[in-house]
């Protein structure tokens, strides 16, 4: 090879993102890695939560940096401005909407796969090889066929929506990957209890369906769908020229955790050719443990499960996962072929199958690591053990409400969700809802304890989700009691 | 308060995932450290990629563990059978598809994202604004206004889908989030040069468009669009009764690096009405550059733009993100109220708005958190710079293929992608493509060199995409010297 007056030599310095010493780095690390061990070891001694105060939130408020002030500068913003400020949900006394509160080995897989940082969008590597052990691993958990597919997303969200999409895809009765929903003769219709999750919603939006896709079938004071009541929506759908396309059914629904009858669904569904979907974000992982898997009976009849691994499987956000019964509806729901993405028959690019195949995503994080690292830490009895101890933990405190003549148990799910309000001597709806408002915020802000909100039947309630493997009993005792000294407090100011 | 007769004591011994002491996983953090910090400073010493062999293929076909192993079992598995079969992009010479080669100081801040573990979906505390604060300094580097609103996802894939659906909302003429597509009077067209990536095709069919929807408008010899071809497009649609909603421009196209005339896009679109989408996947960055930015003119006209942040901002997998010019038309398209997630005045459930309202995740994890450290470890103008020298290193390996005689350039973007074939004396096109079907994998096989392939008018090529800080010139003379060894000894073998 001779040079040519085309060959134009680099004349730059070149440079890169790596330290010319690492010692500076690698000692950083060492760092982050003691102060985020004493940060979880001694969780239960800070605060759940606290206010950010003004003069850090206006630090969040300066210009993009132009010249760099190097990691240690970086690391030192970390630990005074948001580490403090976090979320909560590590701490016991964190029983806000669903969140698990994380391990200390997830935390450090995931570092082990943004340091080897693969895509697993595309080619042939061991990284795609863990992912597709996970899937199996769940699917032989929950048990789908080993036949069946798979993929690991952020969330519920999106396994809802890959699910509904491949629903669409199989149910729809005409090519909507070619000529999407325009020649659509009727409005196809999806079905779950009134108690489904706003993320089903949101995905219908998402898939182009609108809400007016969604009928909320009436649930029972149990929570749960009625089925008599959803095959006369079907029905009457039917007969006014509608299409019944899929129904949702409920694992753990978000108010109560209230599972629907989930055979009683794949039966209906069975019957009426339609899609069977499980939103199980919360509860499908529950069918780990023998004594509550019968509860779930049904769920492994899905066309396709959506759940969540960062809940209460305690998995660093964000990892959700989606099981597809048909391999072949969910690929060809999603794949789509191009030139720069040719498949050979040997190194990097080889491999039939790749993994964004199976989704809207071409670009795909490591999440699957931590999955796999924190089940062969533990193994999945370890988890059905916690689910237990959760609802019994959900059990117990609503005993300490019920044996309590101030505070009243609003709503009871089978699992670990009680809702609950303080009442004392006042009388008036009203009222009772602005103190429980001003109960819930003082218990955030004083660190105490922190529970959401459920509003049911027009009371406001304090919700308390407990997916938390760090609560313990006294946390219980501690969170009632300093809710009778508030509640008790504010009445008074009141009066 | 007293006991009851509902008050059942919790009777189990309470357990957690935390360990006793918590000094073995410390000391397994640190060798974690170690090994990581090893890994990347001698990342050059290894090969590329290397197959992964059938005896650790067989490792992740067991069933899922039941009881746990412990961490350093489970840290000694990713040492042995997934760290060395890594995807390979850490590695000076990986220039396959469009992926980043990561940082040190990102994969730390994952583990420090995992290990405070925040939902970003939900709630007042500081991750939250660490996700606001970059998405500021994102505008601000690509010249959005401080008004819009943005959001950061999984990549370009799920930035495009956001993007286009609120294009959808602000555009259709109909009430999609209610009523979805089905009132449609018509087709809506989206439109994009015939080099558009197939996301952008994914993403209409996920939104229920389907790929009738997508109108490929015929590209130049330079791969741009050709916006006479455009414009007859709209003119005749319109005519034909479809409705034209949005025009995708491309900032840096998968195959060549082609950066279509935004400005001449955001003008027709203006002119028509349209919504005017950019898919910046691999290029929208390069306004950082003060050099680079002219060829990016008309991007900050754009109404919804999308780009990655683990592409040439080399952030670990997996950051895109998406900005939008009308807040509120983002805002309104993904927001869904629900009264398990209430906004309270005060307190961990405060903020009017939520990070979910802008995007279909309500779970949502913190990868905010290595951008904003990443940009206060360099800052932007090294980013810059790096682009710059990615380009230069792009029209270095393009004079050394162009000064061999036995190499040959099929294309040549204007930025970091080079297309080359080895031709030797070879003169049949078919016999080409097998040979450099052969040179591709060879390369990969023996861990010399990942680039991955286009095919080009009927050519099959080497596509090299340089977007890896680690690179440097005697890489791309290795590379040179490699492939036509190689191509040689396949040409002499199949003579």
């Amino acid at each position: 090879m001779e040079a040519s007056t085309y060959l134009q030599p680099i004349t730059r310095t070149e440079q890169g993102l790596d330290p010319q010493d690492w010692s500076e780095l690698r000692q950083l690390g060492h760092r982050m890695v003691d102060d985020m061990i004493d940060h979880l070891a001694t969780i239960a001694q800070r605060p759940v939560w606290q206010p950010i105060p003004s003069e850090v939130r206006q630090r969040f408020r300066t210009s993009p940096p132009v010249d760099g002030e190097g990691a240690e500068k970086a690391y030192e913003d970390f630990r005074r401005y948001v580490l403090p400020y976090a979320e909560g949900n590590l701490h016991p006394r964190f029983w806000a909407w669903v969140i698990g509160a994380g391990s200390g080995l997830g935390m450090l897989a995931d570092m082990l796969a943004a340091g080897i940082n693969p895509n697993l969008g595309s080619g042939d590597h061991a990284p795609t090889l863990v992912e597709r052990q996970v899937i199996d691993w769940m699917k032989q958990a929950l048990g789908f066929p080993a036949e069946s597919s798979g993929l690991l997303v952020t969330g519920a969200s999106m396994a809802n929506i890959i699910g509904l999409a491949v629903a669409r895809h199989a149910k729809a009765g005409i090519n909507v990957k070619e000529d999407g929903l325009f020649p659509a003769p009727a409005r196809m219709m999806f079905y779950g209890s009134s108690e489904t999750h706003n993320s089903i919603i949101k995905g219908l939006q998402l898939l182009g369906f609108g809400k007016q896709s969604f009928c909320p079938i009436g649930a029972g004071t149990d929570f749960k769908i009625n089925i008599a009541a959803l095959q006369d929506a079907i029905s009457r759908h039917k007969h006014d020229g509608l299409k019944p396309l899929c129904v949702i059914g409920n694992a753990g629904t978000v108010n109560t955790g209230a599972v629907d009858d989930l055979a009683g669904l794949a039966d209906l569904c069975a019957e009426h050719g339609l899609w069977f979907h499980v939103d199980g974000a919360i509860g499908a992982p529950l069918a780990i443990s023998d004594s509550l898997r019968p509860m779930l009976r049904g769920m492994e009849r899905a066309d396709s499960l959506a759940f969540d691994l960062h809940k209460w499987m305690q998995m660093p956000y964000d990892v959700g996962c989606v099981l597809v019964r048909d391999e072949s509806q969910h690929r060809e729901a999603f794949s789509e072929a191009a030139g720069y993405l040719s498949r050979m028959p040997r190194g990097l690019c080889s491999g039939e199958r790749w993994l964004s195949d199976y989704g809207p995503e071409l670009s795909r994080g490591f999440r699957a690591l931590k999955v796999w690292m924190c089940l062969k830490e533990h193994g999945l009895r370890k988890y059905g053990e916690l689910f237990e101890q959760n609802i019994e933990q959900a059990r117990y405190l609503a005993g300490l409400v019920e044996s309590s003549e101030e505070l009243e148990l609003v709503a009871r799910g089978e699992l670990n969700i009680i809702c609950l309000r303080y009442r004392g001597r006042v009388r008036d709806e009203q009222s009772l809802n602005a103190l429980n408002r001003e109960l819930l915020m003082r218990l955030q802000e004083q660190g105490i304890a922190a529970p959401s909100v459920a509003i049911l039947g027009g009371k406001f309630a304090l919700r308390v989700s407990i997916c938390n493997h760090r609560s313990r009993s006294e946390d219980f005792d501690l969170f009632v009691r300093e809710a009778l000294r508030i509640g008790r407090e504010i009445e008074k100011s009141a009066a």
